[in-house]
């Protein structure tokens, strides 16, 4: 048993006018039983979970639930199963259950249920609200947050999707005693991405408390998350459909989606080809002049520290690479616009950058 | 060659704001070379048309696009079709010509072409612009404005979709000259639609006309047009996610859709399907007292004058409409809400009838 109301639960809110929602972060939350009723309106609900997080923590969740007609569906586990089949099962249970435009999803795992979960919300009877309750740090400090859902195409990823914001957002930080190391480690990748875009002293602390982080100490864990979610909920308040500021999340993301395209969603998780796209943008940056050498090592360093990957799997190829980088949503005018690096705390979006440093970093990051 | 330019165009704006847009009534507006380019931003274009459609005017349509890339995709043509596959087929085609988020998609067809194109364009890299480009007088009047767009699923109609509107709607009244006279009359229930809701003007018209209209007098039709979009784009107007006066643009549409999904979207198209709904409302109005005996039957003598069914087909038996009722997406707390008539040109939503005389209806419906 949790002992969650003696726990101090921190609120992160999104600022988005009517739409404004918390996220709410704590140890044993899932124990307490003020929260959902807070943020559902109608009498059936529906979560969506995954073989992995379902066996775990679906039984806690539909106890909080048991006053509502409550149902679930558990999905199979893994980015590759972001797709347009796995999505249409959860249209399938919703019919089934003859769920109406009253209903409510729960997102209950990681980024891939999030973000499925989310899209289905978006699309049912066009539109119906979700609560998103992640359970991987990935999830927890970038997916979970900002309405963005959608699902993969053999294509391209993320490619199908909507802008659905969730109507809160409910982080258990006990619920990644069951993360495995290799999971950890993916979110710590976007958390160092924060630092990196837009909070330097945040940098500074993770390369002080890697080691804290990665040994799960929960006090460590905890600032991490809440100041993850702090950072990403200004940038979405201040951009929720990402014409400006929000692209600036994407650090690391046009060399990474192609990275998990080009091997077909499998083998590599997301926030590993996030690691390995960041030090691409970082080395691309350090080309172009705008990084100095002992930043490049600092960045390179931390995650290395954080056992991320440095490069893209050599055996893809650079040609497979640009080719999926060339279908990126953030194409313009046909030319790839890549975040880059001015410093540790300072993107920039741009397409200004010379083709043949592009190049010799794919060649480099592949050969290495 | 059409004397577009000598015609006068009528011009009803759908007035949302910053998503403000305008739908253009006129023969032979198709060879206008003004018209695309002041709704297109970027050099992608992408039209989306049917097996039907196509070889008519696909031709003429990529002639004014001839400035972009223009490239086209070709759907087979039926409400049977409006699924998750010829949907994905709009995300593969797209895709596979490097489509970016700045392009557009031009829907040319009827409600079924408008309905997937613009859900396609509201889910595209999550959101493309797009113009529709009606050429069914039920798609003129109706479904191409007001941003309602979607797919079916077998066990429900439009119950994925999304709230996305179009740049333009550009109706040229010349297509109507090759739609045959069954798909004609499925427009003018939808026409007639809009004199039972809120116009009774509008209706008496149509009784003194409709002899005109199923002639397809150009007047006639360009008026019946006109009239029919000032209505759909006042209450879209007012209330653009339904929360309201927009349900009652439903009137006939909850029965309609139960006989639609009963036969598997196929052999009754939506305009027949939703006259027999109108019928049966109107019947179940009359039973609750609302409506006297002679408006009854002018209502059903005008539906009858225009060649529409009155009642469901009775081979699909009352439990069948019954149960495909239930997954309306106007059911709220478990009770099937229907839009019903006080009299000819007012209309409401309620769930406060009489089961038994819901039951009445179907049953004298199937038995007809």
């Amino acid at each position: 048993m949790s002992d969650a109301y003696e726990q101090p639960m921190k609120t992160v809110h999104v600022e988005l006018g009517e739409r404004r929602y918390p996220i709410y972060i704590a140890a044993g939350l899932l124990a307490r039983n003020d929260l959902f009723p807070a943020h559902i309106q109608g009498r059936q609900v529906m979560v969506v979970t995954n073989e992995t997080v379902g066996p775990l923590y679906l039984e806690a969740v539909a106890e909080r639930l048991q006053v509502y007609q409550c149902e679930s569906l558990i999905l199979p586990d893994g980015e590759q199963y972001k797709n347009l089949a796995e999505l249409n099962k959860i249209f399938d249970a919703l019919l089934t259950r003859r769920f109406a435009r009253d209903c409510t999803l729960v997102a209950l795992g990681g980024g891939v249920i999030g973000d499925m979960t989310g899209f289905a919300a978006a699309c049912y009877q066009r539109g119906v609200p979700f609560i998103q309750v992640p359970t991987t740090l990935l999830a927890m400090v970038d997916s979970s947050v900002g309405g963005k859902t959608g699902i993969n195409h053999p294509q391209g990823k993320n490619m199908i999707g909507a802008f659905h914001q969730p109507r809160a957002v409910l982080i258990d930080t006990d619920t990644l005693a069951t993360l495995d190391d290799r999971q950890l480690r993916a979110g710590i990748a976007e958390v160092i991405k924060y630092g990196l875009i837009r909070d330097e002293a945040f940098f500074s602390w993770l390369d002080a408390n890697i080691e804290e982080l990665l040994g799960r100490d929960p006090a460590a864990l905890a600032y991490a998350i809440e100041r993850s979610c702090l950072n990403k909920a200004e940038v979405v308040a201040a951009d929720e459909r990402e014409g400006g500021v929000r692209a600036l999340l994407n650090l690391g993301h046009t060399f990474g989606h192609a990275i998990e395209a080009a091997l077909g969603y499998r083998d590599w998780l997301h926030g590993e080809a996030v690691a390995a796209g960041m030090c691409m943008a970082a080395r691309l940056s350090r080309r172009m002049g705008w990084l100095d050498v002992e930043t490049l090592a600092r960045i390179e360093g931390l995650i290395k520290r954080a056992e991320l990957p440095l490069y893209a799997p050599p055996r893809l190829g650079a040609a497979a690479l640009r080719e999926f980088m060339a279908v990126d949503k953030k194409v313009k005018a046909g030319q790839v616009r890549l975040v880059l690096l001015r410093s540790i705390g300072e993107a920039l979006m741009t397409a200004d950058y010379a083709q043949g440093q592009l190049e010799a970093v794919l060649d480099e990051s592949l050969s290495s």
